[in-house]
């Protein structure tokens, strides 16, 4: 027989979950009670409510609005013990079933206060992250050690040629491991040293952020070389790594050092406007929650398919108001070159970072100049928005 | 300028991914060059090849099929220094930008001998899980401790029930972790104590899996402890934590106990069929490359939307001839009861496990009586089917 109550109390504040689902007038508000009963008790309707189980526990639909035919917003609320003050079982609670069904989104979350509370979120954000590097009054500029295949010296060559040419970020592509033509530790050690003597020669601030797609019981071991190594931070894929490694990465303070997210194997949750997560609350939302301080993904007009509302969506979940949290940079990339800079510059504003990387080999194929344009390319915008 | 030569030579031996692709006979071989490019040098086509970096390190098509209107087979091949012999790096190189990419979906993985040995894969499997639970026959039950909201000394009681009507493998549902209503030592205790009291009484050998939705750099602090309790394995989501816990966990020679996937939060990769990852890969060779036991998902026919041909495809993916990989076992769960167990038992055969979770609770809500009716019905028709 089913036991009767439950023996810890709750709290009774809950958070917030927007979800947009597709359907007619009759149908979404039993798919938004689906939503509710689904990712909390999970069990059949008809059996609820079980014993002296309250009902708060059970997810409970706040609203439901028709934001376009056949398209509905509903507001889910959720205690927020069942979320269980974590990131992994947060994320469950939110999306884990409903993944599985197409015709729903998950739109937005706001948390509580409390639960907002068990994150730390972003160590830097944005302001930290000018402070750190120096530069306060344009886009910051990010490019990519590529291709896979070069040698770690040769990958610390470019590396040199980059912070010459003045490019505050210089990040490891995505695709660089720890494969056995670019060992992590090597490559790791060829790039700080190269950044190191080119920032002496520059007076500039430029730094190394290595690629942490790291078995997950090395990622904090790799963290730890790379912090003594002198790197400035590092690049993590929570679609390979799970958001809690980046959750876990940004949350240590003997490591400390800013992190930049990519997108990498994540792009399934975003590629179908009725199903998934939305770019606001994926790229935006949970990398900063998770405590990304910069947020890569793919700029419209590029060889991905984002458009510039989806982007600008983006940048909002990077910004908006969450808690305690800081705003974070979005960080446009693929496919992007110099000539874009004015026209970027319009849409994005000055908090952003240009992410390009490919683009940096063209014309003449002279880092140094190529990346000295763009930084000045980037100045010259901001001086003739300023009126100069 | 750009580096010359690749100073650590390739092995030579690559991998194949099969990949579907959605458009015109014209734009699917450029398509499929894009993803060669994109997963390995992500570096612009017309600056290849650069200096003396091998072609080889760039993906190659192997062919191109056409198998409806409009959708393509592409098999693309990498080296396997690509992926870094690792699983994080693995995904990223199989579909880390590519994800990104709406019409393209990972549809296979045909790992080469090398690239394999690097994985232990499932420690039990189909034949192993078996002996642990001394089951030969017949399709093995499992069912869920739920709902969320009751105290671990509830849900311990009615793991009792579930051992007392001889329920093989008793799960957590995968919403329970560690929240302050069901904290996870606890509940460990309780469930673990009730069906051994359980199986003391009938003789038999059903298991308790707890789940392990725990933040990172807790997975195998609380697999310890679950071990030292005497749980019989585990229940994971990969979505939630990565594919690279589930394999740090199977990977423990320490705890080495049978582990379930769980399907929450990704199923985003499947829920469009020309994108994402295919219900073969996911919920077959991936689960099982990184060690999983047995694959949960959602039956078709039940409240989720998977189709039958596709519930087969996952039995194909956890079953296929896969180097060392052991078969693992499929688990269709969400929705099922009783009634359906002849027809399921036609769709899977013996070789399955039959996950029934609310159905349990249904009738005079004698969950004794419930599970001795399940196994009865399994056991008969596996007995009619022999010719008895």
């Amino acid at each position: 027989m089913l036991p009767k109550s439950v023996e810890v109390a709750l709290s009774g504040e809950r958070y917030q979950v927007v979800y947009s689902i597709v359907g007619d007038g009759d149908s979404v508000p039993v798919i938004a009670r689906q939503i509710a009963v689904e990712q909390t008790v999970e069990f059949p309707e008809d059996l609820l409510p079980l014993g002296d189980i309250p009902e708060s526990i059970v997810g409970q639909v706040e609203s439901i609005t028709e934001i376009s035919p056949r398209k509905w917003q509903a507001v889910i609320s959720y205690a927020i013990e069942s979320a269980g003050f974590e990131l992994t079982q947060l994320l469950n609670n939110v999306f884990g079933n409903m993944s599985l069904h197409p015709g729903i989104r998950l739109e937005k979350l706001s948390l509580s206060p409390k639960l907002l509370s068990c994150f730390r979120g972003p160590r830097y954000g944005q302001s930290g992250l000018r402070t750190l590097l120096g530069v306060h009054d344009r886009p910051l500029l990010s490019t990519a050690l590529k291709p896979m295949g070069l040698s770690p010296s040769q990958l610390g060559s470019l590396a040199y040629e980059f912070a010459m040419g003045g490019i505050d970020m210089i990040k490891d592509d995505h695709g660089l491991a720890n494969q056995p033509f670019s060992a992590w530790v090597e490559r790791v050690q060829y790039a700080t040293e190269a950044i190191a003597k080119a920032n002496a020669k520059t007076g500039g601030h430029s730094i190394y952020m290595p690629n942490l797609t790291a078995p997950l019981d090395r990622i904090l071991e790799f963290a730890r070389i790379g912090k003594e190594a002198g790197v400035g931070g590092f690049l993590i894929s929570p679609g390979l790594t799970g958001f809690d490694a980046l959750r876990l990465l940004a949350e240590q303070d003997e490591i400390g050092l800013p992190i930049m997210s990519h997108p990498a194997f994540l792009g399934s949750f975003v590629t179908h406007p009725n199903n998934g997560i939305s770019h606001y609350a994926l790229f935006g939302q949970l990398m900063r929650l998770a405590g990304a301080d910069a947020t890569v993904y793919p700029n419209y007009g590029g060889r991905f398919s984002f458009s510039q509302e989806e982007c600008k969506s983006i940048v909002s979940g990077s910004t908006d108001s969450m808690g305690h949290m800081a705003a974070i940079f979005p960080a446009p990339g693929g496919g992007m070159s110099l000539e874009h800079i004015p026209e970027l510059f319009h849409v994005y504003g000055k908090n952003v970072i240009f992410l390009i990387g490919g683009g940096l080999f063209r014309g003449t194929g002279n880092i140094v100049e190529n990346s000295k344009r763009l930084l000045d390319a980037v100045q010259k915008v901001e001086f003739s928005r300023n009126g100069g």
